[in-house]
């Protein structure tokens, strides 16, 4: 017996150290698909939901929707000059996200009507591909759609695998994030729940499109996370993967759950190869789901400890 | 060559007869899925959707869940007697359907929350199950399960063989048509849409349960269908088949998208081996879609012409 020094490709999650977060996914994964064992669990069962932002993906300094926010508003104004003059599109152009976050989540949810709606669900989605073929992350320098946690995208793929049906459940846009997932993810349009906005039934002439309304139909955040997710799947996952007290909600859901369970909470902990962050996170702090972690049995992964490779 | 007078099982839809309707499929089917060709349609973009009552399963005399919600009832109203002195209720413990459906819309709707609220989604999938295991349709003497077109089954599968997911997207309740989904039809709880509730998260000690309240979240009906497939799917769907006017917008969605689109539309013209009926079934008329199935690009499917076999 050797202990390994390079990750062994052929092995699952080579992009993950060995360690008690490893082991309990491989340990899990291994539990629930033993045919006849106790801890089985029928293919159709096997529901695994993602948080996005700092999840699977980088989340610093910002979600990647407000960059293609911020984007989207630069060109607005250039067509309509007075944009500018008032809030909250003054504090975007100004680059002062101070005053733009000081303005509170109605100001957000404005900026996203005015960037993301009047046009079709299916030409939002070529706007964002489009943005998303080209924008780069400020810090990183590669694209967004590039700043994605690889240990994450093996751990998707392992499950899926493994029999699981893996379903983004985020608090980002759903239509921007069906512009991406499938591509970046593996993970189909339909299995991405997000914050969506109201849509109407258009007709023009034999042409039917739906319009995407300067209006919300769910923030999915929070309580709102398991809410969407018996709207739209039906079951409790038995796997959970989130980030922040954001997450929480859905991952009590899917632990309270009779039979094996596995809740997995990501901790920013490495400020030189991504970020360090937690309590203090304005959009999206993880504290109670961190302090707590043992009375909710989530299984903590350390960022520094138990990720060999970040991107 | 010999022209087949019994149906070849190794053919695919054996229950459907030589025709346009068969043809329209099989050619469709073959033009979608051929790698190279002018009409190919990639898999992830394989979605077809399904109507349920009266387009997979029978729905006369009535929707199978207007029975269920019956039998809910007088369950009621054996723990509560004074139920039956007040209306909807009265009406249905008289077995008086002409004052029933004359009470209108908001009738219906407070019967569904006093049978179908209050209780987690967990609870109500039990109940559901339970009645779906015993309770036989009134005409046919057979479980409302098995009240099922063989044809449809086949046409379910013979798609999923050829790469599209299937969805069954009705106006019946997402949470009873999940009850049976699975087991009848092999879609899964997570492709199917229907009329919801809204949801409500519950913690009760450490267990946390979504509980379905008595207030309405979609009526997932004309306009409604194709509005929600773009919240749950997030595509126009390729292939569609209804049987009524509450499925012509789903049908003239999918056919005004780009490329190859077929929408079938179920004319139940058989009253020998099921019913025949259109444009006066009180719940849920086929009219609209009859009169201009040739504008909109509808085929249609005759169960009498068609049709091999029904159940």
């Amino acid at each position: 017996m050797e202990s390994p020094t390079v990750s062994d490709q052929s092995q699952p999650l080579p992009s993950w150290n060995e360690g008690g977060a490893k082991s309990a996914i491989l340990d899990f994964v291994t539990r629930v698909t033993k045919q006849g064992g106790a801890d089985f669990v029928p293919p159709a069962e096997r529901i695994a939901t993602f948080d996005n932002d700092g999840t699977i993906c980088c989340e610093q300094p910002l979600q990647t929707q407000f960059f293609f926010l911020f984007d989207r508003v630069k060109e607005l104004s250039a067509n309509n000059p007075t944009l500018g003059e008032r809030q909250p599109f003054k504090a975007v152009l100004e680059h002062d996200y101070n005053t733009l976050f000081g303005l509170g989540k109605q100001a957000l949810f404005e900026l996203v009507f005015a960037t993301h709606a009047g046009m079709t669900d299916e030409d939002f989605h070529q706007i964002a591909r489009g943005w998303l073929a080209t924008a780069r992350h400020p810090k990183f320098g590669r694209l967004f759609k590039e700043c994605v946690y690889r240990p994450q995208l093996e751990l998707l793929e392992y499950l899926r695998e493994n029999g699981f049906k893996t379903y983004i459940v985020s608090a980002s846009g759903i239509d921007f994030m069906r512009a991406f997932a499938d591509e970046v993810y593996g993970v189909p349009r339909e299995q991405v729940i997000g914050s969506s906005a109201k849509l109407r039934y258009d007709v023009t002439g034999s042409r039917v499109s739906l319009t995407k309304l300067a209006e919300l139909n769910s923030f999915d955040d929070r309580e709102a996370k398991p809410l969407n997710i018996g709207l739209h799947i039906g079951r409790r996952p038995v796997l959970v993967f989130g980030n922040s007290d954001g997450d929480l909600p859905m991952m009590r859901y899917a632990k309270s759950g009779r039979g094996p369970r596995l809740a997995l909470l990501l901790h920013h902990d490495d400020a030189e190869r991504e970020a360090a962050y937690d309590r203090e996170f304005r959009l999206s702090p993880l504290a109670e789901a961190l302090d707590k972690a043992e009375d909710y049995g989530l299984t903590l992964v350390s960022m520094k400890r138990d990720w060999r490779a970040v991107f």
